[in-house]
């Protein structure tokens, strides 16, 4: 026997096992969505449903997208000679927040963790270097989270990247360390931007 | 030009609506999703969808349920005689995790609340007087949470179930004012169900 009917005990089971939802946020969610319009409700519930079937990796930038290559990529006014390298999709959209960068965009997907197994082929790193033999950038900018792992995933790339001749340079200091790139402000990312320095 | 790809733009957009998520948690949780398992993710997006769907009013308690009477108002071993008055679906889960409790429950849906322009007539009350006069119990356990509407609620219903010479109650102090009655742990529950007095 459910205590809770059993539609509301299906809702809660599913949102327990998403990050930072607990069984308690679980049945609060769980009930508001029974009390929230329909209409509402079937646009999450359609959304989640359809959240994977058109997303695609853009083959330039590995970044996550509906068209290939990707908006950022197919823009002819970005600066085809600098590149960004991050570990997220969701550094790309903290960074063009910031509206101070207009170079494109390497999206590795993770960084070096050897605690958790994760190596440089778990990446898009090997897209990286063939990306950067045939585009031959002026510079690539490693905006990797100011981690121990994210600077280690740096100077990995940046040892892979200077015999190839290009400058390789990294996000100026103002980011606090251990903190999450994605968490920072527009201004404290801006200024990391325009001090960026070689590595 | 979306920053992030128009799928998971309207996952965002359709998580930021739900109560205690903000625009970070809600950009977390769809990646969050576009890394999980593709059947997980479609159980989420399926239950959400079909929430709704079975989910009527118990004619007995006004609980939630998938059949009418509920699983509760149709358990033969629970004792008819003891009805416990809850604002939400959720306070009865709270209550029976707690084992302590034998009886019926009668769900409300809220409370009285003058400020939101929530009256007796907007709730479950014209139920809860109807079924006390046909199943006339020995007592109503009064469990609305201790803060000031639970408290005027309670009150307001006691003035109506005294002249049909039913015993009311209410849950025992122990219960912090202010709180919340679903967050209450197990033992402290227990002891406010235990020590239930006359109003």
């Amino acid at each position: 026997m459910y205590i809770v009917a059993e539609p509301i005990q299906r809702v809660i089971d599913a949102l327990v096992q998403l990050p930072g939802i607990g069984p308690k946020s679980a049945s609060r969610l769980a009930f508001h969505l029974l009390r929230a319009p329909a209409d509402q409700v079937q646009e999450l519930a359609s959304a989640i449903g359809e959240l994977k079937a058109n997303i695609v990796y853009c083959r330039r930038c590995q970044n996550l997208t509906t068209t290939d290559p990707c908006a950022i990529c197919s823009d002819r006014n970005r600066d085809v000679r600098l590149i960004c390298v991050v570990e997220e999709p969701l550094d790309v959209v903290a960074i063009e927040r910031t509206g101070a960068f207009r170079g494109l965009y390497h999206v590795l997907h993770g960084v070096i963790n050897p605690v958790e197994g994760i190596g440089p082929d778990d990446l898009r790193i090997g897209a990286l270097l063939d990306r950067a033999r045939v585009e031959a950038p002026a510079e690539i900018l490693i905006a990797t989270n100011p981690t121990m792992e994210g600077e280690a995933t740096g100077m990995y790339l940046a040892r892979l990247l200077h015999p190839l001749g290009i400058r390789v340079t990294r996000l100026a200091r103002g980011l606090p360390m251990g903190g999450d790139l994605e968490y920072a402000d527009e201004v404290t990312l801006s200024r990391a931007l325009e001090g960026r320095r070689d590595i």
